[in-house]
C-alpha cells in the first residue's frame, strides 16, 4: 500500500544525508496520505546505507503500525501529533543537525534577523519550553508533540514551518516530505548564520517591515518570486 | 541573441554552487553587454541542477525583459541599478553565502584587517544602512540598488567590488561575470577570517600603509603580482 | 594469529579517516580478544593510505609485542590499562578530533545538555586532571591510562564510553572496535554542538530526568529504540 | 635543471589544494638545493588547475631568476631570506589558510596548549611585530623575511617550524617541500583547535613538562614515536 508515498519518504530520508543534516540514524522523515489518514515513516535505528522504500512503515494517526515488518521511528508519536493538529502539513522531518540542535540546547528561539530566514519563516524559529517531569516520565514522544503544539498557540505552522525542541533538536514540516526536508535545510542554514551574526554583534535587529516584505514576496496572494505555477 | 554571454552567465551561476556559496536557488549572476546596453541574468527560482544557457533572460537597463520565456531573477532591479551607476563594471553576483550574510545580519562593515582582504578591497567591505519603510514598501529591489549606490558615495566601486546589504547578504561585482564570482568567493573567505579573528582579539587593527601596499601591488599602474598580460 | 580481529581493527582505523576524525597518523584503534588476553593495535606513525590488516600489531595486556614486525602505537600502554581495568570493553579509540581536542585543551568536561549526548553518554564527558610532573616524566603513556581510570572513580565506563585527556584529546571505547569508532564520532559531534550552544547561551542546563529518559530508551532493560535484536 | 626538485615542488603546491589550505592562487611552496644554492618556486598568480613541473621557476639565493619563463612568486624574496638565515631548512610554504590567517590578523601568537601542537612545535607559533612604514614602503617582501628572522631571535626554527606574519598569514618550513606542507597543515589545524578552545575557556594553560615530553618523544635523540628509520 502507498507504494508511491513510500518511495518519496525513502528518498526524502536519503536526502537528509545528502544535505549533511544526519549522521548514523539521527533523523527521520514521514509523510501523510490525508485521504487514507495514514502516515509513512522511516523505521527505527536502521542505517541509511541500504534503506529502501519497502522498509518504510505505515502507521495510522494513533501511531499504530498498519503495514511493515520493522518498528517505526521511535519519534512516530511526535509525528502523528503534528499531523493531527497541523491539518495543512503533509510531511515532517526530525534531525539533530548541528547548528539547529545547538540552538535547541541553548534553549533559545532563532531570531528572525535576515531575509534568508524571512523568505521561509514569518517569525523567529521558536524553541519549546522545558517538559515537565510527568511529561518526560509519561508518553514522552507524544508529549514532545504536545509541547510543540502548545508552543504554536498564536503561531501559524504554515508560516513558521519548524521548531526547536529544547535540549533536543529541530522538527520541520511542509506540504510534503520533500518540502519538509527543504525546510530542515533552511532551519540549519539559518541557525548557522544567526550563530555567527550573534558572535559579531550581540544586539541583532531587523526592521519588521523587511520581514513582512520578504515573506510575502515568496508566499501569499501577491507572491512574485520564482516562475508562474503551471 | 547574446548567446556567448548567456553561456558565460550560466557557467558563472554554476560556479557559485561549485564554490559552496549557494544552496537551492539562493543566488544569481548577471553580466552586461555595454555596447547593446543589455543584461543577461539568471531566471528566478530555477534549480541549478538543470540550468542551461538558453534559460538565461535578457533584460534592458530598466529591467524589462527583451528575450526569454522565464521570469528574470527577482533581484533584477538591483542588478540594473548597479550597471547604470557603476559604469566600469561588467558582472554582478548576489549570494546568501554563510559568513558574509552573517556580517550583513550583524549590520557591520567587514573591517580591512588582513592582506587577503587588501589584495582585493581597498577599504572595509561596507554594510548599507537600514532601508526606510517607504523604500521597503515601494519598489523594494530597485531601492536595494539605490541604498547600495548611496553607501558608495565617496567610495570607488572598482576598488571596493562588493557590499553587504543590511539584514540581507552580499552583492559583488567585477569586470565580467567570472570576475564578479571570484570577488564573491573573496568576500565570503574574508568574512570568515574576520569573524574568527574577532573572536581571538576584539580590537583588530592594520597599518593603513600595508593595505595600500597590498592593494597597489595587485592593482593600479605599478602592479607586479602575477604574470604580464599578453 | 587473530586474523579476523586484525581485519576489523584495520577497517576501524580506516573508518576514523572516513569520518573526518583523523589526519596524518593522529589516531589509533585497538580491540581485544578477551579469551586470549591479546590486543590488536595499529602500528605507530604509519600512514593510513596503504595500511593493511597484516600491519596490525598483537600485544599482550602488559603491552609487550607478541606478533608483528612494526612498533605498536606509542599509545599502546594507555590502551592496555583501559582493557585491564574496564573489563566490559572490547575496543578503544584515540583521536585528535578537532572539537573534542579543543575541549580537552580548554580542560573542561563536555556538559550533558542535549539528547544527542544523552542517547550515548549518561553523564558529562569527563576531562581528566593535570598529570603530575613525576607522571609526565615517568611511564607517560601508562600514566595517561591511570589518570583516565582515576577520573572514572564513581563512573561506569559502559555508561560513559569516552573521556578527554587534559591538553591532549579524546579516548573512547565500546563493545568492539567498530562501536568504539562510533562513540568517537559521537564525542566529536557532541563536542561541536556543545561548543556552539555555549556561544549562544553561557548558562546551559538540562533536566536530569530528560537525560535519564534518553539514555534508558536506548540502553538498559527497557530500551525500545531501534529494531529487536535477532 | 633540477627536474626532480621541480616535480617535488609542483606536487607540494598541488598538495596545498588537496589539504584545503589554498583557494585560487593564494599560496606557494619552494624548496632548495643546498649544493647548488638554488631555489625552485611556484610561478606568480598561476592557477593550480594546470600547473606542471616545467612551470616552476629556479632562482638563486638573491631571488634572481636562473631558469624559467614565468615570473616567480611575488613572495620569492621572503623565501630566500628564510633559506639564507635558517640553514637547516629545505622547503618553505606560504598560505592564507583560514584559521592561521585569522590568528595573524588578530596579531596573536598561537599558544602551545595541546599535545597536537607540542608534537610539532616546541613553543607558541609566534606572530611577528608590525612592520615599520619604511619596511612596507621599501623592499616589502624581503622585509617580510627580515621581520620573521627578527621574531626568531632566541628561537630555534627547527623546533618551531612556522610563523604568523601579522595581518598577513602563516609561513612554515621543513626539511623539504613535503615536510613544509605537512607543517602548514599542522599550523592550520592547531590554529583551529586553539581558536575553539579559547571560546570555551579564555584562560588556557598547559604544563610545560607535557610540552617537553611530547616534543621530545617525536624529536631529538630519544624519540620513540613511529617506526625505526631504515
Amino acid at each position: 500500500m502507498l507504494e508511491e508515498l513510500k518511495e518519496k519518504v525513502c528518498q526524502a530520508n536519503l536526502d537528509l544525508v545528502k544535505h549533511g543534516l544526519v549522521i548514523f540514524t539521527w533523523g527521520n522523515v514521514s509523510a501523510i496520505d490525508r485521504t487514507e489518514g495514514l502516515v509513512v515513516i522511516k523505521p527505527s535505528g536502521v542505517s541509511y546505507d541500504n534503506m529502501k522504500p519497502s522498509d518504510m512503515v505505515v502507521v495510522d494517526l494513533d501511531g499504530q503500525v498498519v503495514e511493515g515488518s520493522l518498528n517505526p521511528s521511535s519519534d512516530t508519536p511526535t509525528h502523528v501529533v503534528l499531523y493531527r493538529v497541523f491539518q495543512e502539513i503533509g510531511g515532517v522531518v526530525h534531525t539533530h543537525s548541528t547548528y539547529a540542535t545547538a540552538w535547541a540546547q541553548a534553549g533559545r528561539d532563532i531570531p528572525n534577523i535576515g531575509t534568508t530566514h524571512a523568505d521561509y519563516f514569518h517569525d523567529a524559529i521558536p524553541c519549546t519550553d522545558d517538559m515537565t517531569d510527568p511529561e518526560v516520565k509519561g508518553a514522552y514522544e507524544l508529549e514532545t508533540g504536545n509541547i510543540i503544539v502548545r508552543r504554536f498557540e498564536g503561531l501559524n505552522p504554515v508560516h513558521t514551518p519548524g521548531v526547536l525542541v529544547k535540549n533536543h533538536g529541530p522538527f520541520s514540516w511542509g506540504k510534503d516530505a520533500s518540502d519538509a526536508v527543504h525546510n530542515a535545510v533552511v532551519v540549519e542554514q539559518v541557525a548557522k548564520m544567526a550563530y555567527i551574526a550573534l558572535g559579531i554583534n550581540p544586539l541583532l535587529t531587523m526592521n519588521p517591515l523587511l520581514v513582512e516584505k520578504h515573506f510575502s514576496r515568496k508566499h501569499g496572494p501577491d507572491a512574485y518570486y520564482g516562475q508562474k505555477k503551471k
